[in-house]
């Protein structure tokens, strides 16, 4: 290497690694604000997180960072989160594995935050923040028309996003790849068309079963004792408190405030178990992904999840596939009976498992089992889609959300606000995003396929997870998947992991034997 | 004014404003470290709050505020904390006082970051970060010798601070001058002369008379009943909890996360009842004065303590002249037993008040009682004005130390460690900073005379506190010292309250009066 580059690599290291540094000060931030923050302290702090946004921007857009990664031979091919190999070609051979994969990520980032003019970034900011507070009215009164303009206002600005970011096939490539890097829309189209086929005959075979019982979960269960269970589980799953904590939030999230300090919060529910006890092993999983990044990349940029779709991967796996199996329970039900005497003492094994995977399709999303689940995001995608490719209009979605809800879920939203009004998102312009949750589900069944052979096949997999051993576990996932952090796409992780790309057979796999099981299909 | 004054002024708000942001931001990160951050998270937050430390320097020291700054006429003159009316006759006259006042304090800041070389910036941070490490294995080890070398390194840097800072009378000036903007080292030892020949033999009285019982005090009190009679009393004394919180910490202390978010820390003895209540009601006093900064300087760098020597007097006040006083315990001890069933039982309100009052010469500086507090303080003023003045060496400070204990408090610590050891302020060059504590009690007698005065005497006050209505009081020192912030100078709020100066007869009466007859002299 020239003393050029190294001059230029070492540039880009020391901007990444304050720009990293600025984004866990600013979830410190947003922590506070969730967690402790008096109630009048919200107004300055989003002042302050503006001002850490901004210092962010101008260091990853700024030209500093520009020229150093142009001397480096870094151009517009590497947008597209080529394969690390073709970056590998193109960039200075003295670079290492590490500070390809960073310049590729540096340069995803700043080619993003340099190319989108401030004036849409202003725009979209100022018509998000409004359009949130009508969205919030407009639900509760159950008028769409109101927030119609809003929306048809955000769709037309994200547009333009799409259209200065620039994409090959379809527009919602551009809004995609903030969350999936380098995915496409045709891909995802595939992966939903293959489980629709799937879920739909699943989840209409199940609403012809007779229903399992899950009263049980809205017994009274203290606080106090949801509370030191959850932690009990925390500390079983491997989840290091040195290096991280829980608390408890309105809604349940997950957060890096440091590199050796990942917190994440649950919500406590009296009156229904589950909503406890699953957010905390949802959020551990994203958690122990954070707190599993490798040694060679904590602290950069590359020491964060590689993609939406690959961090729900995680929770949903230690969630649904872990937290929801048979043998967990087998081995936790007696332990959960201490904790709360006398309340579950009609209760084996069996039933609470059975009540647990319930599965009934609902109107929202949120409140949705692991099998219709995805259905609820299938519907959000094809609405975003043709919203983003123009073949549908913002006042037509009322109609076409119920359209398409009766056909995958077999039911009739005819209240907005249970049907498309139910979901904050779109109201701040975030499009390109649903399909992740869902990816994750996909992602992470194609996952466990590999870890269950590599652990000895189903038998000795739900041994370990029925003696709460779940190192072994958590070790693959560290060697495999934690350790790469942002440095290995999802593609990339998929490719080594699998051989293969996304597939939706493992996740329609996974549920069609479970569900076929549990309702006597 | 000009148009170009009017984007100077402009300009200066603008950078004013992002600097106190940014020191609202890293107060968040210093208050999580104390309070929630997990035990590995520590490295990263030093980093942090460097990083933070960094930007607003940058911002404070930089050409485009300096430029703005003399556009507006500002000048060397306004270093010194000139009086607001001298200020006035030099800025242009469209600007507001509150504009001029913020003028002058930014100067003052920007003089000082501009002016000390950032290697001197750099060898002071470096040297303090290791001298503290060795000091804390010295004062282990009771081995004043093997600090010795760091602490001259500190003290000729402290000296050279000096230097480049400039001063006109003595060095310690320049150094005083950061925490008490204005006061002058001649001023200091003045009015630590006045004291000094009152409190001596006043000691040397209360020594010889019968000592009181504050056994009490060393009963068991349960940690969640001290914090709810604490909150009971943050409520009553006006804390508003919905512009602030309290928590625990090893420290007590008070920070600002931002213009409505000032919190309080406290720390509790199951087996020493004094230490919690107290820390609330000095650590209240502290955050009832940042609580009450007025809505024309909040958000701004004006919105601060106007000296650490005004914000100790108001803490001081609350705890001591209000918070030991008769009147508040004949108000709280019946309430207080509710909050200890059985254990105060045989205890009437005098033999109580008597009891939190006891005074008692003692080594340690931070377990000393309000009239040996400032003996303690005296005796460092005294060896840092000789340190920085040159004539005293670093290597006679064992014996000097031991020397002054004598004289001022009549004992002598003849262990390092309970002596010139024992406070961590100087391992990291804080020098000029301890008479501020003393100035806190002197100026609090001050102002305290006055709203005694103007609440209709004595009497009136006591009925006010021994009924627990703080409203007038609080409302007075809103008017008279809150919502000023920095906006007047230590110098001018004594002025505009009393008529006069720094002077210690207030604080001299004010204990001679009460130990004289605790102890019935």
């Amino acid at each position: 290497m020239t003393e050029q580059q190294t001059k230029a690599i070492e540039k880009v290291q020391e901007i990444d690694k304050e720009v990293t540094l600025i984004s866990h000060i600013g979830a410190t931030i947003s922590w506070d604000q969730e967690t402790y923050m008096p109630e009048q302290g919200v107004e300055e702090k989003s002042e302050q997180s503006s001002l850490l946004s901004r210092l962010a921007h101008d260091h990853m857009a700024g030209s500093t960072l520009g020229n150093a990664l142009a001397t480096l031979g870094a151009d517009e091919k590497l947008l597209g989160a080529e394969a690390l190999g073709n970056v590998t070609s193109k960039l200075p051979k003295g670079l290492s594995q590490t500070q390809k994969a960073l310049v590729r990520k540096v340069y995803r980032n700043h080619f993003r935050e340099a190319k989108i003019p401030e004036d849409l970034v202003m725009e979209l900011s100022q018509t998000g923040t409004i359009a949130q507070s009508v969205w919030a009215k407009a639900r509760n009164a159950g008028d769409f028309a109101s927030f119609q303009p809003y929306l048809e206002k955000l769709v037309d600005l994200k547009r333009r996003e799409a259209d200065v970011v620039g994409y090959e096939d379809h527009p919602y490539d551009a809004l995609l790849d903030t969350y999936e890097p380098g995915m496409k829309t045709a891909q995802v189209t595939q992966v939903f068309k293959d489980l629709r086929a799937a879920l739909v005959p699943l989840v209409k075979a199940i609403a012809a079963a007779p229903q399992v019982d899950d009263s049980f979960l809205q017994r009274t269960y203290p606080l106090a004792s949801q509370e030191a269970f959850g932690l009990r589980v925390l500390k079983d799953l491997g989840y290091d408190m040195d290096r991280g904590r829980m608390d408890v939030t309105a809604h349940p999230f997950t957060t890096s405030l440091g590199r050796d300090d990942v917190r994440i919060t649950t919500r406590y529910a009296e009156n229904f178990f589950k909503t406890g006890i699953f957010s905390i092993i949802h959020e551990a999983g994203h958690g122990l992904y954070e707190l599993g990044f490798g040694p060679e990349i904590r602290g950069s940029s590359l020491a964060d999840g590689t993609s939406l779709g690959v961090h729900e991967s995680q929770s949903r796996t230690w969630e649904n596939m872990i937290g929801r199996s048979r043998p967990f329970w087998n081995h936790y039900l007696p332990l959960l009976k201490t904790y709360f005497p006398g309340v579950l003492d009609d209760l084996g094994p069996e039933a609470f498992y059975r009540g647990i995977n319930k599965v009934e399709p609902s109107f929202i999303r949120v409140e949705a089992d692991e099998v219709t689940y995805s259905l609820h995001i299938m519907l959000r995608f094809f609405l975003e889609t043709k919203l983003m490719e123009g073949s549908i209009k913002v006042k037509d979605l009322p109609d076409l959300w119920r359209a398409e809800s009766r056909d995958l879920l077999g039911i009739d939203p005819d209240h907005v606000s249970s049907g498309v009004l139910q979901d904050v998102h779109w109201s701040f312009g975030l499009f390109g995003y649903f399909p992740t949750y869902s990816l994750g589900n996909i992602i992470g069944a194609q996952f466990y396929q590999v870890i269950e052979k590599d652990l000895g096949g189903s038998k000795a997999l739900g041994d370990l997870v029925g003696s709460a051993n779940f190192e072994p576990i958590l070790s693959w996932m560290r060697t495999h998947i934690h350790q790469y952090g942002a440095a290995k796409t999802a593609g990339e992780l998929l490719s080594d992991i699998t051989g293969g790309g996304l597939d939706a057979k493992p996740f329609v796999n996974y549920l069609t034997a479970k569900y076929t099981e549990v309702y006597g299909l």
